[in-house]
Order: structure tokens, then C-alpha cells, then sequence
């Protein structure tokens, strides 16, 4: 009996997991289960289907982690090696299992294939393993106990390995370990750079050792990721102190304490507050829309959105004077702010964002560079205007326009 | 220099990379580029951000590899440990680099973030290490010599890694050792099943065992990769001769040849056609929109879009009879038609399409449950409209949609 959950490793098996195309899954469910109970996963491999790799990296993990989990390379075709190389590496022979060799021979009954000599490869067993049934194929599970680590074989495809780590897995796991959940916090912060977040709050989690914090970065969002093994009273109280500290340090600019997106809160005040929204984008070519379209419900407070990609239509569609366009340009603050202002008249929305700039990578100008966005914001009766030059290539430069929108009515809300 | 080029090992730095929800794909990126020179990828691994750990999976990919990759934890904050790991490990004491820092100081003037005492920590090179210049972020690349392999260390985002890669570390892979160039075809096709496209192509490919042919799934997208080792004349003959067969057998469904998103090969036969484009959305909440401004330049051919969330913005912004929302109800074929035609009017665009359908999770009914989704075109001068019943989530019926309609408009346009 342990005292305290040990951490994990997963090696994923198979060739076909090292091209440009295919990723390992399965360590995303199998991490899932794990982290319930409060076990981490500390490392995941990937090797192809040749002993050398596979040996190395079994032994490498059951010398580090208390469970290990190889995934893969279990079927009956010649490069699935997995079996055998366990038993080698740990020197333990292979025993014919006759119990498997008939739930083969059934399956092929009623499935209609027929059985090979591979298939009679599925049926041994290292000395001293558990066999795990797997009623969805014909490669059973395996667990062994080594060198103080446990060893679990499991098959590779997906709709075999999930319900027999579900049923058969998860069930050795908790009676060998006290069963501790891992506390977590999940804070997200808009428009501050990563740096600054860092600079603002590290100081304070790195006074709490106990507790893991990581700083996601994306365009224009900051998650920091708080987790904390064990649920005694003491660890929740750590962190609810952390996340309370690091939360004061952030004011405003934390915008969900439990992973909700940008669009589900703007979503919320505008529900809280009886207030509805319309926007009018050039750039963002309808990004805005479209996230706070993402959101179930989002029909309550969403009217629409009218999009001019053309200055014919931001004239014609959002009466934009073509004066104000030949002046001071389609980019800029007064345009923005007519946008926003007759997006709310033509709709009839309380509420407004517009956004007008150059998402490049052509149209930028020594004065009006790639990346120079104007925002308007209708809001309580006022109009307002914002200036951005955001970095990136053309996808990141429409994030960010669209997210800082969000974020800015989102302020004006609280 | 080296006979024949050697294998590779990518080895991902995050300890949220570690989550139930995070998957590594920048190694996905790096794969295909390797594969390209005829490099193979041997291993992959994935560890926290520990410093053990780190140094464990670099010193035993070294032993093993030729080339080593190690993205992610060159950022400013604490837990971004990579650069200082590498330096202890090989004995390279870490050297502050003027130029580096002065770049970044550029980088903060420009973007208006303030240089913290954690951004010098991105100046530091270990010593013999070649600088790799990072033109979209703070963090530059690293790429050193050690025990007979070539060692890259490179930042984890994958708008900083994914040009640094093809612009600077190809060129050095590619001087190294003799490139082997692995031949490829990539082909789309859209708005078939996969096991219909599977079951078309499966008795073609299978005749080509020495070709590698995966078929990915997406919705509404299938992709299907054909991949074949070595560069001989005879080698390119045979993946020429497959790639025709299929495409003989897949037919108009087959959209791109080269990779070419779906809103691109829209975007090149619009302008080829010398027509352009206005949307009118609904459901799908001004994705269309979104997803044709993805491709840069195509304000050349698209004009905007109306998008209507409500009822009201359907009678007023596009003119559908209120008798008619009544009586048809907004999700129905004579609404689509009505906004695809009026948004061609209000717009002045020569062709249009649009959407109403209900994307759930709320709203269906037993006469129009989830998922029904009413699709208008106008094109040539005639109106046409199209009714699908389309599987899935809320997200994946609006992606289903967005994509439905775009192919239809593609097919026309043939």
C-alpha cells in the first residue's frame, strides 16, 4: 500500500503514430482517468514498431513512474512486437493460454473470419501476467507487476482500449493506492501579455511550491492552470488562498475563473444586464460573430451582424459618408465608431461592436501598417473608439482583433 | 558528411501538453518536413516542464538520433526551463547575447509590452549554439552540435516554430546530409461519407502495396494521403498512375489536388469566373463569411455578408415576408431562397449563398429536429435551394454547413 499516488508514464506503439498525419489519442483518455483519481502523467513516448525502441522505453518508464501504460502493437500481424519484447525485457517466458486461444476461436465463429497461426500470438502470456478479457477484439489486456511498477498492455484501437480501461483498469489501479483527487483552478486572463502576467503573478505562486501552476499562452487569452494533488481540506484551502491572491493581482482582466470562453461571458452580462448585441466587422470578416454564435442560447441576445468587405458597402449597408471614407480612410477611428453607431440604428440592438483594419498580409502602408485595427463600441447610449497594431500573420491578427473586442465590451459591462 | 541522412526524435517540453485535453502537434508539422528529406521520425516524447526529465529525454534522443528536436519552454516565465536544461547537460555555460536582447527590446517598442527581467532569461545562448532568429515572438531557436547529432531547440507556438522550420532549419538539415526526397499526393474531396469514399478508392489502392494511403476523416472533408519512399522515375510513375485512378473514380467530389482548402479553390473559380460573392447566414453565424476571408485577397471577389440571427433582421435587413416566416416557418426552403436572393440585391453581388437551419442544441422539433439546415444559392441569375439533415454537435453541424454550402457553390461554378 502506498501512501501517496505515484505518477505515470504512456508508451503508444505503432509506426503509423510517427507519420505527418496520425496522433496518439488514447494517452488523452487514459490521462483523463488517470488525473480522476489523482495520478499525473509525467512523460508520454511514441516509438515505432522496432524491440530496441520499445524495450528502452518500457524499462526507462518502470524505472521512473508507478504505472505505466504501453498502448499498441498487440495485434496479430508481424510487426506487433509488443508482447514479446515485454517478455523479453523482463525475463519472463511466454506460456500458451488456453482460455484466450478459445475466446478467439469463438469470436471468429461469430464474426466469420478465420483463425491463423498469428492469431495463436495473442494467446501467450508472460509468466505472471493478468490477462484482461477484451470483449471488443481479439488482443487481451495485460498486467504485470515490475520492479515496484505496474504494467498495463493494452490494444491499440480506441473502442478496445477505452472500455477496458474503463472496467478492468481503473479498478486495479484504485484498490492498489489510496484514491486522492486532484484539486484544480482554471483562471483566464484577456488582453495582458504573457510576460506581464507572469511578471504579476509569479511572484506570488512561487510562494506555494505544494501547488503546480502553468501559464497557457494564446492570441490576446492567458490561461493559468493551478492544480494541487490530495483533497484535504488544508490543500483546498492553499488554493482557494492562491487563486484569491493571484485573482486580486489580475483586477479586470481575469474574465472566467472556470474555463468559460470570452463569448460565454460577454454572452452572460449582456443576459444579466437585458442588453443585445449586433456587430458590424470588415476584417475579422465575421469572426465575431461567428464566436459569439459558438455559444448555445446565443439567439437571446445576438440580432446579427452586417459585414462590408467593400467600402461600396460599408456606404450603402452602414451609411458611412463616402466623405469620412476618402478623408481619413476606411481604417480608422471615425469610421469605426460610425460602423458601430449605425450597426446598432439598422439592427435595432442596444449594444454594438465594429472593427475595421488591416489583417494583411497585403494592404498595409507605412502609415496604416498590416496588423493596425480600429474598434467602435456602441454602448449605454455612448460611442466609443479603440486603437490596436496587433502582431501575427493573418489568422492571429483576426483572433486577436476579435477576442480584444470581446474583452473591450466585456469591461464595459462589469 | 553522412551516406544516407539519418533518423529523427522530436521531444515536446509542456507540462500541459500532459492534460486530458492537449495533444502535440507541432510535431505533426516538423514530421512532414523531415519526411520530405527523406528523414523518418523514430521516436516522439512529450515531458513536463521538469528538469529531469527534460535532460533525460534529450541525452538518450542524442544517443539514438541524428537529429533532435526539442519544442516549447524558451518562453519568459519561470517554468520555461528548456534553454537552461540544454546548457547543463551538455556543459555549455549560458552566454547573454547582445543582439538577441536588442531584438527583443525592438520587439517590446513596437508592440508596447515592457521588457521584464524574465525576458533577459530569452537572451541567454549557450555557448557554440547558432542563434535561429524568431521574427514572430521573443524566443529564438537554438541549434547546436552535440555527440555527433544536430540538435534544434525551438519555441512551442506553432505561428513562431512552423516558419522557423521551413525557413532556417531545413536549409541546415538539407546541407548535412543527402537529401531523399519522399514523394507525395494529397487529395480533397468533399460532401461524401468516408466509408463510401473508402469503399471507391479501397480496391484501387490495395493494387499499389509499395504506396502508403491513408484516408482521414473530418466533417464534411475527407482527405487522403498517398505517400511513397524514394524519388526514382518509376517510383513517381506509380503514384502518378494511383493518384489518376482515384481521381477518375472520385470524380467532381474531388475538390483539391495540393492541399488547397475548400474556400480557396472557391475563391480561385470565383475570380476565374469574374464573379462575386455575398452571404446570407443564419445558423451558421456568419462562418461561411469567416471561413472565405480566411484566404488572403479575398476582398478581390467577396463583397460581405448579412447575417440574421433573428426573425425581425430577416423581414427587415433582407426583406422575407413576414407571411412567409409565418407560414414556412424560418427554417425552410422558400426563406433560403428569399435571402439568397435579396442579398445579392442589397449587396450588388452577381452570386450568393445562404444558410438557415437549426444547429441545436435547443429549437429542434419532431418536424424539424437538429440538425435540418434549408441552403440557398444564387448563381447565373437563377435561385436554388437544397435541404440536408447533417449529423453531430452543434459545432460540427455549423462547420457540416459552412463547408455543404461552399461545395455546392464549387460544383456550380465547374
Amino acid at each position: 500500500m502506498r501512501s501517496k499516488p505515484p505518477t505515470a508514464q504512456i508508451i503508444a506503439v505503432g509506426s503509423e503514430l510517427l507519420t505527418p498525419t496520425r496522433l496518439d489519442t488514447n494517452s488523452l483518455f487514459i490521462t483523463e482517468q488517470l488525473n480522476r483519481i489523482g495520478v499525473q502523467v509525467e512523460r508520454k513516448m511514441i516509438v515505432g514498431d522496432r524491440e530496441d525502441l520499445i524495450s528502452d522505453a518500457i524499462q526507462s518508464a518502470v524505472e521512473s513512474a508507478g504505472v505505466v501504460f504501453v498502448t499498441g502493437g498487440l495485434g496479430p500481424t508481424a510487426d506487433d512486437i509488443t508482447r514479446e519484447t515485454t517478455a523479453e525485457l523482463f525475463g519472463r517466458p511466454l506460456l500458451f493460454d488456453e482460455a484466450i486461444m478459445e475466446s478467439i476461436e469463438e469470436r471468429a465463429r461469430r464474426f466469420r473470419f478465420s483463425v491463423g497461426e498469428n492469431n495463436r500470438r495473442q494467446a501467450m502470456v508472460p509468466e505472471g501476467a493478468v490477462v484482461l478479457p477484451n470483449p471488443k477484439g481479439t488482443a487481451p489486456g495485460l498486467f504485470l507487476r515490475e520492479g515496484g511498477a505496474l504494467v498495463f498492455l493494452l490494444p491499440g484501437p480506441p473502442r478496445e482500449l477505452k472500455p477496458m480501461v474503463r472496467e478492468q483498469v481503473m479498478e486495479v489501479l484504485e484498490k492498489s493506492f489510496p484514491v486522492s483527487v486532484h484539486l484544480t483552478r482554471h483562471l483566464s486572463v484577456a488582453s495582458m501579455a504573457e510576460s506581464k502576467v507572469d511578471a504579476l503573478v509569479e511572484p506570488i505562486y512561487r510562494q506555494y511550491p505544494e501547488i503546480q501552476t502553468t501559464i497557457l499562452s494564446s492570441p490576446g487569452i492567458i490561461h493559468l492552470h493551478l492544480g494541487c494533488p490530495g483533497t484535504s481540506s488544508e490543500a483546498e484551502e492553499k488554493l482557494e488562498e492562491l487563486s484569491a491572491r493571484i485573482k486580486g493581482t489580475l483586477g479586470e482582466s481575469l474574465f472566467a475563473e472556470a474555463g468559460q470562453s470570452l463569448e460565454e461571458v460577454v454572452g452572460a452580462s449582456l443576459k444579466r444586464e437585458g442588453l443585445d448585441l449586433a456587430t458590424a466587422e470588415s476584417c475579422t470578416g465575421g469572426l465575431i460573430a461567428k464566436m459569439i454564435t459558438d455559444v448555445a442560447g446565443s439567439s437571446e441576445y445576438f440580432r446579427g451582424s452586417i459585414l462590408t468587405y467593400s467600402n461600396e458597402l460599408k456606404k450603402t449597408l452602414l451609411r458611412v459618408p463616402a466623405a469620412l471614407l476618402e478623408e481619413q480612410g476606411a481604417v480608422s477611428a471615425a469610421v469605426a465608431e460610425k460602423m458601430a453607431a449605425e450597426v446598432c440604428d439598422v439592427t435595432g440592438a442596444s449594444t454594438s461592436l465594429s472593427v475595421t483594419g488591416i489583417a494583411g498580409p497585403g494592404g498595409g502602408t507605412a502609415e496604416k501598417p498590416v496588423g493596425l485595427i480600429f474598434f467602435g463600441l456602441c454602448c449605454r447610449g455612448g460611442v466609443f473608439s479603440k486603437q490596436r497594431l496587433l502582431p501575427g500573420g493573418r489568422e492571429t491578427i483576426r483572433l486577436r482583433a476579435a477576442r480584444f473586442a470581446l474583452d473591450w465590451l466585456r469591461r464595459e459591462l462589469l
